[in-house]
């Protein structure tokens, strides 16, 4: 059996796996809060549960870090679990287990889960988007994972696409999630409520400050108009980031997944749209295929744990 | 033997590869003007050519082309060889010749030189980017050459960065060959002596209009004080693009070819500084390497020569 963790900002997520069949055996859920050494303790916590109420032993154990994971075990940064800069959270947790840890980043985690068992399966070359807070993404590249040199790769979510945009607060100016992450969505709503031209989002939400990216994809779903306007700016915003990554890595597929997964076809439709529309050179590109991720919640755990598995055969 | 051709705009370039060691036997070039039928006619006489002077038979040829070059042969879209639109050059020149033809696009293949026998030699996570006309780019990701679904992979320089900035002749808006790239220094150059603020410039291309990059470069090399700051201005939309790319791939170095190469240090040093200074998060990130390539003109028609190798053994 094979653990995985998917370390974010509020809660850490556990499964446990069978290393054979990539099964999903059980799983738990704690909060990630406090430094290093609490979420160690919460991390050995969760194992030694899992251990005994399954009555097994673990082999492996993977996980997935929001942030800048490095290969080695350490936490170089997250901007969503501050205390965990510069810790050896993979490192601490080999060292109290005795078995091999695997430490990478959630989002590419989430994309090697999508590969073995989720919409990337048998596709060589294909990107996953998550849309939530800000935008995570992964690479599979002729059949393998991008880690990148350190393990931090797949940072899209940052990649510039308005240098003369607003600050965002990374402090960059216009990265793509400023304009096309799930916050984005909610953004553009609260801002035509505020013009009072969204009285669906407002009288969902309650109040201006409420609405967010789910406001606007409920009024969406219930057919309004202004929702589909706003929307479809949001997909644009989308495929703006996509069209700039399809012309970097030449992928087959996209996969969406993140907090606005439950959209659905919706979503995934309309970006293949606009991304087909200002694609450089799209007339002479076979179609890239954009559709939604299949693993939800589980993704990043459920990579950690088979990259874990890869990890420890290799 | 191998035979190596680099494809672009104007001349088509011809190396004869040991295809044990790797080491150039003789070259050729020709102009690359005209239709699909006639750059295949150029082609098998550089091919009959080389063969006949060095008395060798010829195992493999690999075909590097400037453009959307397909991995099956067909040449999608190439905007320096219009006439070669959807035109299956590397599918006619193997049916002609009777050996494997690998087609791939010309940055890609000179990241694969570079990889081999260059800068890259040993490292197996880098960049290599190409400032001439526009920007050329290639990958290498765990020691692998990224060549994407279709061997389309690698056009970075069209990766928009200022989504609201100037049309760029491909109709894109702010991609970052329009900052970033040979002619964009030109340009930059161009517009200061307009002004009135660049004499050196002016003095050493006789006219505004004949200011190119070269120009500006001509100009850092003498100490002018004003082709220093256009210089760091353009350092810094270098930078800028790189930064992008550095959050993607997370590379362990980074290599500066094409055009701007004999600058040398003073381009790869400004570039690593800015690049340091824009990063995110640059502070947590082991340092990332800018570095000159090694292989100069001949890189895309020896890393071309190089893959078709590769792509014979597999």
């Amino acid at each position: 059996m094979i653990i995985g963790f998917d370390v974010g900002g509020t809660n850490a997520r556990a499964l446990l796996i069978d290393s054979k069949t990539g099964e999903i055996v059980d799983r738990d859920r704690e909060s990630s809060a406090g430094s290093g050494p609490v979420l160690l303790a919460t991390l050995l916590r969760m194992i030694d549960r899992l251990r005994r109420l399954n009555n097994t032993e673990v082999e492996a154990v993977g996980l997935g870090v929001a942030g800048l994971a490095h290969r080695s075990g350490v936490i170089h940064y997250s901007p969503n679990l501050p205390d965990l800069v510069e810790y050896p959270l993979g490192t601490e947790l080999a060292d109290a287990i005795g078995v091999p840890v695997a430490v990478m980043n959630d989002a590419t985690a989430a994309t090697w889960a999508e590969a073995k068992f989720g919409a990337g399966q048998g596709i060589d070359d294909f990107i996953l988007a998550t849309l939530g807070t800000g935008i995570g993404s992964g690479f599979v590249c002729g059949g393998r994972l991008l880690n990148g040199h350190n393990g931090f790769a797949g940072e899209s979510g940052h990649m510039v696409v308005d240098s003369n945009g607003p600050t965002h607060h990374t402090g960059q100016q216009g990265p793509w999630e400023y304009y096309a992450s799930g916050s984005a969505l909610g953004r553009l709503g609260k801002s035509q409520a505020r013009a009072g031209l969204f009285p669906a989002a407002l009288s969902l939400a309650g109040t201006i400050e409420a609405i967010d990216g789910f406001t606007v994809a409920e009024a969406l779903t219930r057919g309004d108009r202004e929702a589909e306007r706003v929307f479809d700016g949001f997909c644009r915003q989308v495929a703006l980031g996509l069209a700039n990554l399809v012309l970097i890595f030449d992928p087959e597929r996209i996969l969406l997944g993140g907090g606005l997964t439950g959209i659905g076809a919706p979503l995934s439709e309309r970006v293949e749209r606009w991304l087909e529309r200002i694609l450089l050179g799209g007339e002479h590109r076979p179609r890239v295929e954009v559709v939604m991720a299949e693993l939800g919640d589980d993704g990043g755990a459920l990579g950690a744990a088979l990259w874990a598995i890869e990890d420890s055969d290799s």
